[in-house]
């Protein structure tokens, strides 16, 4: 059995082991380490302000002062890790990415960035660089919180972004209310109320987020990594009911009937032939219907469906393309509808608008990939991340995707060390770079 | 407060003045006094083996008698009306159809056919004409028989056709068996349990059943009435699945993607054109999708999802039109799925063969609409009906259908009086040719 003493004795023991491993040893490392907090549980639950997230982070800070950097906690809570330049005053380097999954998420969804941000940073310091500006590693909290109903809550809070009620919204799984949430995990709840600002804007020169992409296209094209260019926006019509005419399945010829699910059938092969035109002319657009159903009150085999309920959401980097796809999608219905003789109700459209990358950045990014030899691929990113937060309040950010395979959202994620240490490349170099103008 | 004396005193009265109606005022009486046993509830609600369905035989009953007919309720407690011919030892000519509903049905579906033969028996008696055969109406129990999982349980009775455990079979409503519910309105169970022949094919020589029809093909053609060719035959799928790949809604491009969705909806829009335009050619189908949802247990409006289930069902007259069908949809899944990249299970495929009605009854019927100076339509039931038992064990049977308002098994079915007497009065003269052969 091995006693307190000698077990504080091993870690240090590994940590000096640690210290003395190659960068691609020391990433695999410390993804593993975190993989091991959920060793007994189904893919990864570093759960929004939750016991696993905080464990996480104790990791990362654990190692940063292994390295001999300094690190603090904000009033969020969210950990940061610095590296002081020789020009302190100037607006500091920051880089980062989230600490929380989703429930049976993976491991490198957030935990990359941080990662590649630690060992950027770790690297300059074992090398005894000392760049001009600060560099800031921000190993942030609550961005997967859907569970309160809202995502990316560790980097608003860092800005004052919180609204309202925000901190009454209660956790859907425990039912705690967000302020309790924060209290439990060291958060200043008195500062936050008042909506104090972390960080001022002002104080960050660049934000730079290294992230997995969560789609399939860089695996598609065979690239390791990319630049991303922009936060597609979206428009959703959660719940849209077609209104058609039921009957008796024997009975009614099909000319003469207004079936409501051939109606939204019709509608979703149209919109998808007019995405894949899009595409093809260059506009980005994704389009998706995650629910329909027929009535489950009456239906049946042998009738003819009344109602069809279903879920229509498009996602662009453009706006203009975003509010092309939505008036053909109009269009569209109201073709389909005087044709066919069924009624649908769309309800209301939410929207979000796109959010564009600082084009300084992207060059700089892409500089970098020049730099060492890579192609370098644009790409938008389809999902949300921190860096919208950091770009909606000013500071001129980028983000950097690296190649994943079997998708997001699930413990099947998967990333090869080879394309993260391309990617994590790009991010320290910009860094230095940055770090030294 | 009329006491029991004066109560049927008053009934004979009615009685007096319902026998000098003419026929339209009679047929209106009769629909009245059977939709009254359910002036308390929504729509008709006769129930095979129910206590309004025999209520409804004992309204029947009664007017027959009044008409000096003579009744008997058979072995399956169906009512039995009965004209006299002169060569009693001849096959006889049976009309008649059913008189029980679905719940919150409507007042004309089965008691349109019992109403117009009653009237057809009852006018010839009434004008003292013997025919040489004998005429029996057959107002049949258990016909819309679903609760028990199958239909036409009073008609498959008359011959025989109780198959293995159907006795056993029990109400869905009620959970009473079929053994205890014939039971319970005077069948004699015993005699049913031995499988007894309570009719032989061999002492009909024809059946003829008026019915409304159950879709819209009379209203779009503004015809009154017609002569069905055949009772639709069907294959069913009840539980297709679709598998594809879920996703994040926002970072799979569209054409990357492999949605389950996308694909059914492809697949029911194919097979609707496919189906107008093998309608265009001349060939009778149908087909129905009745039931679809996306996977209730991960959908959500920004995941793609990662299956679909469905039903598919066509129908047609024609036994080789349905294999034609069903091997387009075979075809069509199969290159689907290969360009999509997706898998559907089609799971088993339930099959029941058309029903062709006798040539020889259709051209009388045809001659009966020429006679009274009406242009003859033909079509094919989409539903099924007792004819159907009537034809399987070869008996030369034939309908009539008379046009119908609204849709069926609803409430706001409606029947014209002035059609159904057309209806009626083809089906009176056809009785009266046969019974004179």
């Amino acid at each position: 059995m091995i006693n307190e003493k000698s077990r504080i004795s091993c870690v240090k023991d590994n940590d000096r082991k640690f210290l003395t491993m190659d960068i691609a040893k020391q990433a695999k490392c410390l993804f593993e380490e975190l993989a091991a907090l959920d060793k007994n549980n189904i893919g990864i639950n570093r759960l929004s302000y939750g016991k696993r997230e905080t464990a996480a982070l104790d990791i990362i800070e654990h190692k940063a002062r292994c390295f001999g950097l300094h690190t603090y906690r904000d009033c969020a809570a969210n950990l940061v890790v610095v590296l002081e330049g020789t020009d302190p005053a100037l607006p500091v380097v920051c880089c980062g990415s989230h600490m929380d999954s989703v429930p049976q998420g993976g491991n490198y969804d957030g935990a990359a960035g941080i990662i590649a941000g630690l060992l950027a940073i770790a690297h300059l310091k074992t090398r005894e660089f000392r760049p001009r500006r600060s560099i800031h590693l921000l190993v942030l909290r609550g961005e997967e919180s859907a569970a309160f109903g809202i995502p990316y809550i560790g980097s608003s809070l860092l800005f004052g972004l919180a609204t309202g009620n925000m901190l009454d919204l209660t956790d859907s799984a425990t039912g705690r209310p967000l302020r309790e949430c924060l209290y439990r995990v060291g958060a200043d709840v008195d500062n936050i109320e008042k909506g104090t600002v972390i960080t001022n804007p002002e104080n960050i020169k660049i934000w730079l987020e290294l992230h997995i992409e969560q789609g399939p296209y860089l695996v598609n094209r065979n690239e390791p990594a990319a630049v991303v260019t922009s936060i597609r926006g979206n428009r959703r019509y959660r719940n849209i009911m077609c209104i058609g005419q039921g009957g008796h399945s024997g009975t009614v010829p099909n000319n003469l009937r207004h079936d409501p699910l051939l109606a939204v059938s019709e509608l979703l092969v149209t919109m998808e032939r007019k995405c894949l035109e899009m595409n093809d002319a260059g506009h980005d657009i994704v389009h998706t219907t995650g629910l329909m159903g027929t009535n489950a009150t009456n239906q049946s085999i042998t009738r003819i469906p009344d109602t069809v309920s279903f879920s229509f959401e498009m996602r662009s980097d453009n706006i203009d393309t975003l509010s092309e796809f939505d008036d053909f999608f109009k269009t569209t219905v109201k073709n389909i509808s005087l044709r066919r003789g069924v009624a649908f109700s769309l309800g209301t459209c939410q929207a979000v608008p796109p959010v564009t990358l600082d084009p300084d950045v992207i060059t700089l990014l892409s500089n970098s990939f020049s730099r060492n030899g890579l192609q370098c691929t644009r790409m938008p990113s389809g999902a949300g991340h921190d860096t919208g937060i950091f770009t909606t309040v000013g500071i001129p950010s980028g983000m950097i995707f690296v190649r994943n395979r079997n998708g997001s959202h699930t413990p099947d994620e998967h990333m090869e060390i080879s394309d993260f240490l391309l990617g994590q490349k790009i991010l320290a170099d910009t860094i230095k770079y940055v770090a030294n103008s």
